[in-house]
């Protein structure tokens, strides 16, 4: 029986290797414009620098009252109120009621002082300029919204290290903060190797096939939020590998090198990045389908991952392993969402790897079916099907038709 | 009893009102390069230029061979074959071969004529140059990708409307498809209103609020992959109103107007719609919470929106409503993802009103639940800890704690 050449660790393990060599990389962080802003990872924490509210307001358009004057208040029996005052909007209330008054404040409007709830206008029937006739009670802080309710000055509002949303935009500019500190954008190259493999331009020859894990290795490191500085492609030859890596190093956090890392007359990538001075190689080989001949190095602290050249190998490893390394040198760590759906064929890990099934996600009734995805290694049309794809451990071995499984989605999302 | 100023519609019919002023739109087209083609909505239907495969590749490391050499190998009793070639990567194969005879083939190389399965190598010993033993059968067909396996030559591949993945950028790279036709990306104004509305850099005094709603509306937007042109702050004055609403007509597909839309004295945002020639008004009001006070305009066959003035009111419209417009002038109508969740406290929804309520998603063992946030309304804070929403039909009514619930995500997701 012919031996692999390299020793194949559990997932967990390679998990653990990448997150330590992301929380010693030490990124840089820079300063964006709120509108600019959606999407990044803060790099500090903001703390409030005035309540929010910064004054009693109201939350409906209506009638400030005190709680005695409308306690028994119907629309059988209403209570009759003096109005005196209207406030309008950005105005500095300085009325404060007394038993028998009411003010009209729209809402978002500042509430005179006294006021213990406000009256919605549809419970309320204005009389004449002076008095307004109100249908209904209200409880105590009804309608209103006090000074801090929202944020307490001082307060912690963004932690480092949150995705930016956009309500986390909304809370930024409430507080007048129109600059925000986040991570720099981590910068990749792409290096893909193969004498076979030609460019997207080139007059193709039979026995050629065309680069593409630089297209949709790229559209992955965009929708995370990365930027892809340079793609090359590269024969099968140790010099020409070394010169494409040196010149990605300079530029990049992090290179990918896809293909080359399978065992094979022309695997180059192990002995490239090892011919480095500061080189290290932390993994060569993962207990995972697809994806096993993996390889995480390290040249002068910068991660360089060779990943398998069959499209679906590269993708699985890249969704576990550099999307993880990704997000934690910005110190970003929140859960992605799985959703559960049933099983419509029985799946099986291979022998001794942890194994990633694709599978297409379908509504039906109150339940999402995932269908599994089989086909042949490689296939684009299989991976362009693909919703998402289910984790089987090594310990569990399959999961038979029927089963409620949790689909990791591909174009992930998270909290 | 105050009443309504305004008729508010059902939730499906403004639906189907915005979902047909989206289809008489017509949007423009325009050609972009496959590296910046991620998340964009194709405009026509692709079709494969060739096969792909275009030649019978071998999906791994190994041996070419006939069925019949091999259909009794095994680890105790190897079949031993002459190898007649070694192929290399990119390299067009003119063997053919015979009974007896094999042919080493990389991953991705060209099969040798008769190839009826590939053999790995690791279940192979190479015995000296020109003989190895085989140590295992395979089956017809087995580890090889055949001719037109993946697309076959004239397929659809993309069809128009699909929303871009990295793997369909995978698709059209090997294609050799470098530039894509795509919808031009919705351009939005965005215009706030309100006399007590001031921008983020300006100076705050006591009664004014910072506007909010354009940032966090322009988040979601560039989210879903539109762009925002032009964001004005203007005063409740009819004149203001009206040439903030020229301008950014003049540049945009869609106008945006937060604030103003709900019945009070400064309500100007249906009085300037209706102030242009070529001007409609096809909804003021829907039978929703949040969100009721929601005006659809339209002038010069342009969309204008009146949003409600609170942050999760306006929300919710856009996700709903604006939204679904953005995707329709696109022609994409992929699903939604949503999620299954337990609630840990009922709900209930507003009397005659299909009620939204926020929910922040929380991973307890297998099952997610959906921890309904309360509050009150305009805060930011809980906005910005909201995972998504889940709908209360006026004929469902409630849902009680320990439900499992659809929830919808904020930033979503298309399968």
């Amino acid at each position: 029986m012919f031996m692999d050449f390299f020793n194949a660790i559990p997932v967990k393990e390679a998990l653990q290797i990448i997150t330590k060599l992301a929380n010693d990389y030490k990124m840089d962080t820079e300063i964006v414009s709120l509108v600019d802003a959606i999407d990044r990872i803060v790099a500090v924490d903001y703390k409030a620098s005035a309540n929010l509210p910064q004054f009693n307001r109201s939350t409906v358009d209506g009638y400030a009252v005190m709680i005695q004057d409308v306690q028994s208040a119907s629309e059988a029996s209403p209570s009759v109120l003096n109005v005196i005052h209207e406030v309008t909007m950005g105005e500095v209330v300085t009325e404060t009621l007394i038993t028998g008054q009411t003010v009209y404040v729209p809402t978002g409007g500042m509430l005179p002082g006294n006021s213990e709830g406000m009256v919605m206008i549809e419970y309320t029937q204005k009389l004449d300029d002076g008095s307004v006739s109100i249908h209904k009670s209200v409880l105590y802080g009804e309608n209103i919204s006090y000074t801090g309710d929202d944020l307490t000055q001082g307060e912690t509002y963004i932690t480092a290290g949150k995705r930016i949303t956009a309500y986390d935009l909304g809370l930024f500019a409430s507080m007048g903060v129109g600059k925000v500190e986040v991570y720099r954008k981590p910068v990749f190259s792409i290096i893909s190797t193969g004498d076979e493999i030609i460019g997207i331009e080139e007059e193709q020859a039979l026995g050629q096939i065309r680069e593409i894990n630089s297209y949709a290795l790229g559209g992955l490191i965009k929708q995370l939020g990365g930027d892809v500085h340079t793609c090359r492609i590269v024969k099968d030859d140790f010099e020409c590998m070394r010169e494409a890596l040196k010149v990605c190093l300079s530029s990049s956090d992090i290179v990918l090198i896809s293909g080359g890392s399978s065992v094979g007359a022309k695997d180059y990538t192990r002995n490239v990045i090892e011919s480095f001075n500061q080189s290290q190689i932390w993994v060569h080989g993962i207990a995972i389908k697809p994806g096993k001949p993996t390889i995480f190095g390290q040249i002068d602290g910068k991660l360089v991952v060779g990943l398998p050249g069959h499209p679906a190998s590269a993708l699985v490893t890249f969704s576990l392993f550099v999307k993880r390394y990704f997000l934690t040198i910005q110190r970003n760590h929140q859960e992605v969402v799985h959703i559960q759906a049933e099983l419509t064929g029985s799946v099986y890990a291979a022998p001794g790897r942890e194994t990633y099934q694709m599978v297409q996600l379908s509504r039906k009734d109150d339940l999402w079916e995932a269908i599994p995805l089989y086909g042949k290694s490689g296939m684009m049309t299989l991976l362009a099907k693909a919703s998402g794809y289910i984790k089987i451990t090594i310990e569990k071995g399959e999961f038979v038709k029927g089963t409620l499984v949790d689909v990791y989605l591909l174009k992930d999302l998270t909290l």
